[in-house]
């Protein structure tokens, strides 16, 4: 069928098990071709094609909350509610979202973006369905990683015990992004390899007849024995135990599996759990044949052979330079110990974890545990590095403050992805980290102009002794400049003048220190001769060279890739206000009070105003008078 | 024996089984008496005495990590490594902490105050060991309520897995502030009425040995009911699930069980589990009795009765405020639910639970689902009211970033313990959500003046309809300040001005306007006329108000209890920079950027300045120097 002219999943109704398949493979073939020019998450999408289709088929969505676990695997839905013909945008500026969107589809009841929260919404819209007393069907879909983060099992514990109506659909890839870790993980390989239900059930039934039944104590014993029998029957008893009906393991590919047990979990009282088996990448051999999770998420491809498309770029990865450089110092120093929460090949941390396999944890999707268990290690001596994206670093935000900072532990935390990372858009971008650290005591926040920088930082953050240290460093690439063969201890809050200038201050760091040299120079061709200073340390801010700026009376400007309120800007005006500058002009450029959805990162520092010629412009409007005319 | 001639535990070593019972015995009596003078958590601490008594005994601290989780049952643990004599000062300015401090000794091998830290702290410190190989035990004793915070469950999974030695103790005393809910808590259930383990052991082995052994299917499922033996002998699996071993549950006041299993535990390899029974306030019948946790922690009592020596303070606690105001707003409005995590005394929600059963949901120790789920409620319709102390909210912090902000939904939040609360100390202290929250695009963030315009301000929340708010209110008692009959509605963004002035301005708001009210009078009659603004919304503010006040060119002086750093005072900064008023003095006092400990509140605020005293002097020190003179 044309793709296109679907308008909403109400046509799957009457389908049979033939049209179904037909248009599976349909959806495939649109997948494959539309992402390899855009690229996106084309593994979780070709795992879920099948699963997606019979869930629109036995369920009425809207009316049946349908909600998605990361979000990342929601392109099937959109093509069966009629956004087929945006993917050509798909993740691009304006274009097609990579996660649901309500303002997309009234379809897109929940969104998402991070991991884990789905249950704790479908119980949320449970219970809004109880009080009101309406008819609706509630169904998260989570992947086993996605089980392994705390909230996602604060809220299997509050659903288990309400026993409330609900489907919850385990999408058990055995992958979600890196091989998953954990006990939890085992627990779902015993029920994977434990074969079908009935099988079980029939021979247990001649089992159980087998018991004698005797008197006293081992009436009661046999009692248990029976409660056991469940635990026999699914071959284990996790779901079980929390108070979820448990079904499953089914084949995720096979219309005839889903349907039925879809539709029996829908009639059933109380909490289920469907367990359905997928395969990544399904359908799409590089993908299908993927170990480590390259084709989780992609650039652009070749459809035929599944070779990358590779930007130009042969600068290092930031990931990679900060990772490299941690394992050059963890041959020296044995303290040294890193930890992922599910990032090892994102945090690029696959060679340090090879050369010190005993000194590498990837703790699976679980932010707050591997910040605190990072805090633990520093108790006892170790120099954690705690690599984590900075949207993520979010989820850890008590464990920071009341773990690392409030017992002022060694923990080294790379912040990646710091500022706008563009195409996964909203629920993505590193633009708190500043204002949710700064406002906390013991904590130290650099950023490195360049890469080479950059490896001095992480050679600093090993030196340091006196409490937490975090380096942010953006998404993408270093500009390729040369490397110090020496690594260099830089003085915690010590700033650096990149470029002189009388009439006025830029303080940046950063991503944003080319535009503001940008800036600087086409300044200094209309006569305005401006300082930039690389303000490397957000906190502690350089006390003695921002004196300095501050006494000379000449306008400031700040410019950051984070959000202003509370950002690196408010410490400059505080710092000023504090020391009794009251009556220099601040300005400030960094990202506004608002979201900021998905795009290139150009597009969204034109679309925000972080740009040489805004710049430009501020700095203009900062003069005095006189000088403007001058 | 002498409880202060007490040094370290070592003397534990030598006592048998009758000499420690007497110790236990002295050990109650001591912090009976002591905490009728001081308060603090007695029923915790009671619970715990042969527990710790017999830790100390079987391992050496601190050479072997014991990691109170919480923290607030460490009170033996203190007495039994030599701090009885401090117990005097407990939980008082510059006195005896009333959680683990590493600074008191070196036996506080790790700090707390928020709950499920223990379990990943643990890890740390043994990976810590393995990696060094040294020889030492992990011992993290965890509350079975603490068991359901998602960090928890993320540490667990993590450490079952990894097969790590460890000796986790799950101390269920069947309630840990609040009674216990949840699935896991019913799991837990099952476990204490089981029996014990060697009298199932026995039973089930002859049972076992009754099943036929036949050839085929049927090998593969006797395997399968070795596996579920294991089932059966804990007549619980959740735990053998994940990866431990189980051992109990015993008698957490017997010291037979307790050397007899503590022994046994240390000698396994691998992580074990060994769940002990307790009781809460065991050998105080006041605090035993105690169904609603009362006596968890508490002010001083009369020891002979037990009866709470009360503050006279008789105006309403402004939890009992605003939790009374929702229910009112409820009878009319059926969208309203509340969700507390694991705090439905301290938010004095009992009145709402008794009304509307139906709309009342304690998700136990779990913030994180707690906000999620509000969000999900909100999708739908609803208008719930999280109640979240703000040390707890911290917790939240993705949640409400990524799901309640980001999708800009209709939840009430109401930031309970906003501001110093006083004896918990540097855990507790609800100081940095001003500058956590500030941040976050679409929320809303007021604090009342007083509980009339307190309950003005829940049904100002009630009615807005544009997105999150959240109201901030202080630990304690309100002022006894008339109530009207009738709510009203304050408009969003809208200050309030208490007292004219020409020559500077006060903006503050909540728990510090009496102190600036006062310093404003005493500048009066030292001839300085100070305007004072109730800044009630400190996000967003009054930009018409301010605009007035900064165009005017007299200093300011903003005043919080919260955190200076990207707080109520930057964010003034902020707009009068951005709005061109660069030349205006502006001067903050709030809390500097270090960790508050633990005191009253008054003697804390003189600490830190926050008093009429050192308001009074920074506007003076502000005035031009002529105006000084005059």
């Amino acid at each position: 069928m044309d793709l296109l002219s679907i308008k909403d999943p109400s046509f799957l109704k009457t389908m049979n098990k033939e049209e179904l398949q037909q248009l599976s493979q349909e959806i495939r073939e649109f997948l494959i071709e539309k992402l390899s020019w855009t690229g996106g998450h084309i593994g979780p999408n070709l795992g879920v094609v099948e699963l997606t289709i019979a869930l629109h088929k036995c369920f009425d969505s809207p009316k049946d909350k349908i909600i998605w676990d990361v979000g990342h695997q929601s392109y099937v839905h959109k093509i069966l509610t009629g956004r087929a013909d945006q993917f050509g945008s798909l993740r691009q500026y304006k274009g097609l979202c990579g996660f649901p969107k309500m303002s997309e589809s009234e379809h897109d009841v929940w969104e998402t973006g991070h991991s884990s929260t789905s249950l704790s919404a479908a119980m949320g819209m449970a219970i809004a369905r109880d009080v009101k007393k309406v008819d609706s069907h509630v169904i998260p879909v989570i992947g086993d990683g996605a089980l392994t983060g705390g909230m996602a099992l604060e809220a299997l514990n509050h659903i288990g015990d309400s026993q409330t109506n609900m489907t919850v659909i385990l999408n058990d890839n055995e992958m979600s992004i890196a091989p998953n870790v954990g006990a939890l993980n085992n627990v779902l390989g015993k029920l994977r390899t434990a074969g079908k239900y009935q099988w079980v059930k029939d021979e247990l039934e001649y089992l159980l007849k087998k018991i004698p039944a005797v008197g006293g104590k081992l009436a009661s014993t046999a009692e248990r024995v029976k409660d056991s029998l469940k635990y026999l029957l699914v071959s284990g008893m996790f779901f079980e135990e929390m108070g979820f009906t448990y079904l499953g393991p089914i084949d995720g590919h096979n219309f005839d599996e889903l349907l039925e047990n879809i539709q029996y979990a829908k009639k059933m009282e109380g909490p289920v759990l469907l367990h359905v088996i997928t395969k990544k990448g399904k359908g799409f051999s590089p993908a299908e044949d993927d170990k480590v999770g390259t084709w989780h998420g992609t650039g652009p491809y070749k459809m035929e052979t599944g070779d990358l498309i590779k930007p130009v770029n042969t600068a290092p990865a930031w990931s990679a330079l900060v990772s490299e450089t941690v394992r050059k110092l963890a041959r020296e120093d044995q303290r040294i110990v890193a930890v992922t929460p599910a990032m090892p090949v994102g945090s690029k941390l696959e060679k340090f974890a090879e050369e010190f396999p005993e000194r590498m944890f990837d703790v699976g999707i679980a932010e707050q545990h591997a910040a605190t268990m990072a805090a633990g290690l520093a108790t006892q001596g170790m120099k954690p590095f705690l690599a984590i994206y900075s949207t993520f670093l979010q989820r850890a935000y008590d464990q920071v403050l009341h773990d690392i900072c409030r017992q002022n532990l060694n923990v080294f935390i790379g912040i990646d992805r710091a500022g706008l990372v563009g195409a996964d858009g909203e629920t993505h971008q590193g633009v708190f980290d500043i204002a949710f650290l700064r406002s906390l005591p013991n904590m130290v926040i650099m950023m490195p102009k360049d890469e080479n920088e950059g490896q001095h930082m992480v050679y600093t953050a090993n030196q340091y002794d006196e409490g937490p240290i975090a380096m942010r460093f953006p998404r993408g690439n270093g500009y390729g400049v040369p490397m110090d063969e020496q690594f260099r201890k830089i003085p915690i809050g010590s700033w650096e003048v990149l470029k002189e200038g009388s009439t006025a201050t830029i303080l940046t760091f950063g991503t944003t220190i080319p535009m503001s040299m940008e800036a600087a120079y086409q300044l200094e061709k209309q006569g305005v001769s401006v300082q930039v200073i690389n303000a490397r340390f957000i906190k502690p801010l350089d006390h003695e060279m921002l004196e300095k700026v501050l006494s000379t009376g000449t306008p400031i400007l700040t410019v950051e890739e984070a959000v202003l309120e509370g950002g690196f800007g408010s410490a400059v005006l505080e710092f000023a206000h504090d020391h009794g500058y009251s009556n220099t002009s601040i300005g400030r450029i960094g990202i506004p009070d608002r979201f900021i959805e998905h795009g290139s990162v150009k597009e969204l520092w034109n679309e925000i105003g972080l740009t040489s010629d805004h710049i430009v412009n501020k700095i203009k409007s900062m003069l005095p008078a006189k000088k403007k005319r001058a």
